[in-house]
């Protein structure tokens, strides 16, 4: 008889919700707690998915009756939490960013990189079926040796200016996940340059963020790395990826609901709408993204993103934020 | 507390495992038996999703244990089967063809259509997503008035010779989906002309049958229905539809594992193989079958497709069968 | 010093026009009539192309001043035309089709062959770019034997009644250019099925025409062809084919003004409206024709369609329209 | 009776050979003189297209035997016959870049804002069909505001080192006609920040040159232009763009020979090879920016490029020169 693995989700909002579901729908894991400040967003996870509600993250990381944690809470608990994980042993998949401040990322470090624990961080993005296959006919040799990726991600309107205020800014916030998916192909990245406008959004422009980004990066085997982002797009959710090679090039489409196409006298072939946005868009990552943190439990190894792999993302994040600012391409070290 | 749906799965075959993966991942339902007189077949399924092994249908229809039943046998026992499941009171999903004898079909109509019980037949493809997004647009108003549709369905390669030999051929065997393709745009269909070559399959001729067919169908108000069959196809499963309406033109592509394109010294923009047949193609349609049917019994009426949409499917396969062998159109009724 | 080659234009229609223009273009050649019996039609490509203005074409071919033909007359002035310009010695290119009557085409048929002159059909399609590459695909056998060929042909709205009376109906005035198609790819057809229905024009139906037709025919090795005509689309002139090998399959696209696709809140990745209708969507095949024709006077060999094309062409649309009407395939002997 | 145009080709190598054609196309036009150090060259345009061979471009333009000059000469002439076409009043078709030294740019910039002539730059691409949609589509209104342009472009190999020895570096030479490009949508550049790797080429790594960039600039109107290069590709000339507004998105696609698509066991729906080269894939551009010339003459005024627009595209060259070498974004003043 297999014995059921017990989990905690901090984080009652959207991806905890998702993440509930996911619990839900795998053979073997039991959702015992649902922890939220707000009880009615804890509530309604748990009437559609089980478990009990607390307010305590601490308390229930450190109750015993639970194996693993997902932390979906706000940026500023994952490195506390995370070391109250590591220290009751207890299993955690951890949204990102890690945190805004790269300090608070490296205090953790040497912790987090000794733990018998497994810490998977919440990069979904790289177990989309879409971007695996992209990867995997990178390894298989399809387009030779990567010397160019290109990626555009494009939200289909702004968060509101509550979120954008904490939210370090759209480099930490959004352009993360870019900066993660560009180290799925080029892990070594050593140079960042970036440039923010602000085009459309005044309150993005009042918390001196930007609205528009590009960035270009330098692979340590001499790589460019292009991100293009925008906080808006009338189209919808826009996620793709060229990865171009000396001998070829690969890239996504997005996808739409289906793939019927309609002609009519305004329009010739013209696709559905576009997925709206990353709970739809990415459903199957987050499946993927639990169902690799719970087998990596089981191999006693971190099968997803790493805590390294979230230190990483950050520390570009913050080169980039530099950049944009200084005008000036910034030098970065990994390791 | 929701009382479970008991079922039997009669027929441990690929379609058979299908169904029994849906049974373990719908809530509220709980596999009963699963039925095959090849025990070996039917304990595999039971090994991955419970359930008791029996080798005698109606015996399993008749025990008592079960609620619903889902019919996935050899297509001559579709009809008796189902005349004990009315009798003992046991839903039914059936899969298709009803039966290669419109006569059998007939004979059991008036029962079937007085029945208390749920019957529905396993025209999974009306359940894609894909065709499903056309059928919407098309209830939408996007296209007009439809005035033509044009289906292409290609197999992978050809079902063995021992397959064809029992088949009731392609008309009635491959065709049959089609057909019920057609008939979820154009109901009333009135008259049927078909065409078959034999071009490349020595044993389909042996067994008088045909390897390529093209058919074309009148619908009670002017639509003209085409249908193109290969039982080959050299890149892969091929499964498209176009309706042409006075407005505009609706279209489906075919499925591949991802939209990633590559393009190289030999190729541009060459998409990835096609889902390779339509267990994988198919995979949601399957799982959306058995939930109309569930709900369908909640409900108290079949929400998928019926018996009659079953008879009428035979009655343009028989059509199109004599059709290709007299060279002459064929009128049909399928009231 | 090349001699030029002296031309006259017969019919200063749309095509005619079109011809003109390409004449014009081509070195070494001389418009030196342009016959019409309304004069006004005449002078306006004399206007922008040059030549002497005659009501009397069998004038013109017996003038002595010209060497070749174009004859873009009504229909029943091909055949009496045509066997002016035999006697005359005269070189001619004719519209298609050649004649509504396949008795007259039968009558002319042993003097056409043995003529000194070159006599051209002008079957433009054939001279396509895009079709052209499909063509040279299947001869560089990339998909292998061809088993099945599928061409969609819809006008973007119906001719008037009035042309509609004296057009010989929609096989043959329309479909024929499928025909043609068709025995580009097979070119030994021996059967022949067809469908018409009036969906959606009143004074189509009062000529006893139909506006949309689907036609399934079986070629000599087997082959199955499928057409698909309509005399209108939403969304512009359409025209397409697919070639069906057991090796691969060949399709190809509407042609857009450009490759602009737009994403807007209303439609993501839609295409251009296509072109218009056939003078701009096949404009690169009537100049081809010409240069054919051209090219064919000096090798003393017919390089584009032959008088034998254009009779295969009527025979196959004499069978369609037969087998509409009869609900019977026709067995068709194009030698 | 209309006055023929009486014209000099400066350079008899590709791009001369091209407007040889173009010119005898073109009607009201007469080739005078083909200028070539090398005679051979010369003559071959001569054979093909007529006029007299010279070797003493300086002789030509002031013989008062011409009214325009085409100038394909190599770029170190560019300035110098340009003054001598201001001074003999002979108008100027000139092949881009204007100089690699800006200051020989600016030195002649006050006599050619004043000059009587019209000076042309041949920055084709503005010209081509297919970024002409684009520019339409944004010029309707269709996508609202620019944001965002992104250009992709890729040669499909490297030049020889001999060519790359005296190209004035991958800025100045290919992502020059970027430049102007993204100059046609977003006129007023501020800032240019640009990334360079040496990828694959060692010969263009000894020349201090690089073989892949990445370029980002700010418009005066916040918008981000980012420009991908290559100086090779696996699967030919790539030449795209993507202009992203608040209302919408525009792309283009790379054109094949044809739409036709092949699918097989290996690949799905693949296109044909791309255009192998400029001078195919810009024909239609060349021809284009002959008759703006020609056309803008008869107005007396500059309808393609004008003087100013070579010296912006210079100043962003140099700008991306210098900031892919220091790591710095360099702020850019083009009035």
């Amino acid at each position: 008889m297999t014995q059921k693995l017990r989990i905690a989700i901090i984080g009652a909002g959207r991806i905890g919700y998702v993440h509930a579901g996911s619990v839900n729908d795998t053979p073997n894991l039991e959702l015992i707690y649902v922890v939220d400040p707000f009880e009615e967003s804890a509530r309604k996870v748990i009437a559609d998915f089980g478990g009990k509600y607390s307010s305590d993250p601490v308390a229930v990381i450190n109750s015993g009756e639970i194996d693993a944690v997902i932390i979906g809470s706000p940026t500023p608990t994952h490195i506390p939490l995370l070391r109250e994980a590591i220290n009751a042993g207890v299993h955690a998949l951890c949204e990102k960013p890690l945190d805004l401040d790269i300090k608070k990322v490296d205090e953790l470090r040497t912790l987090a990189s000794s733990a018998k624990i497994n810490i998977t961080l919440g990069f979904n993005r790289r177990q989309d079926p879409q971007f695996k296959a992209v990867k995997r006919k990178v390894e298989e040799g399809q387009i030779g040796t990567i010397e160019q990726v290109i990626m555009t991600s494009r939200d289909p309107g702004p968060a509101p200016q509550s979120y954008i205020a904490v939210s370090g800014g759209i480099f930490r916030d959004m352009t993360i996940h870019d900066f993660d998916m560009a180290r799925n192909f080029v892990p070594n990245i050593v140079e960042v340059s970036a440039f923010g406008a602000n085009s459309f959004c005044d309150y993005i422009k009042e918390e001196g963020d930007f609205d528009n980004v590009s960035v270009v990066m330098k692979g340590a085997n001499n790589e460019i790395i292009t991100i293009i982002n925008s906080r808006h797009s009338a189209y919808g959710y826009d996620q793709r990826i060229e990865v171009f090679g000396d001998k070829g090039m690969l890239q996504i489409s997005n996808l739409g609901h289906s793939t019927v196409q309609l002609s009519n006298k305004d329009a010739t072939a013209s696709g559905e709408p576009y997925m709206d946005f990353f709970l739809e868009r990415y459903a199957a990552s987050y499946r993927n993204e639990l169902k690799l943190f719970i087998e990596g439990i089981k191999q006693g190894k971190v099968l997803g993103s790493t805590y390294d792999d979230g230190r990483a993302a950050l520390i570009l994040a913050d080169a980039a934020h530099e950049s944009a600012r200084t005008g000036k391409a910034v030098k970065v070290n990994l390791n």
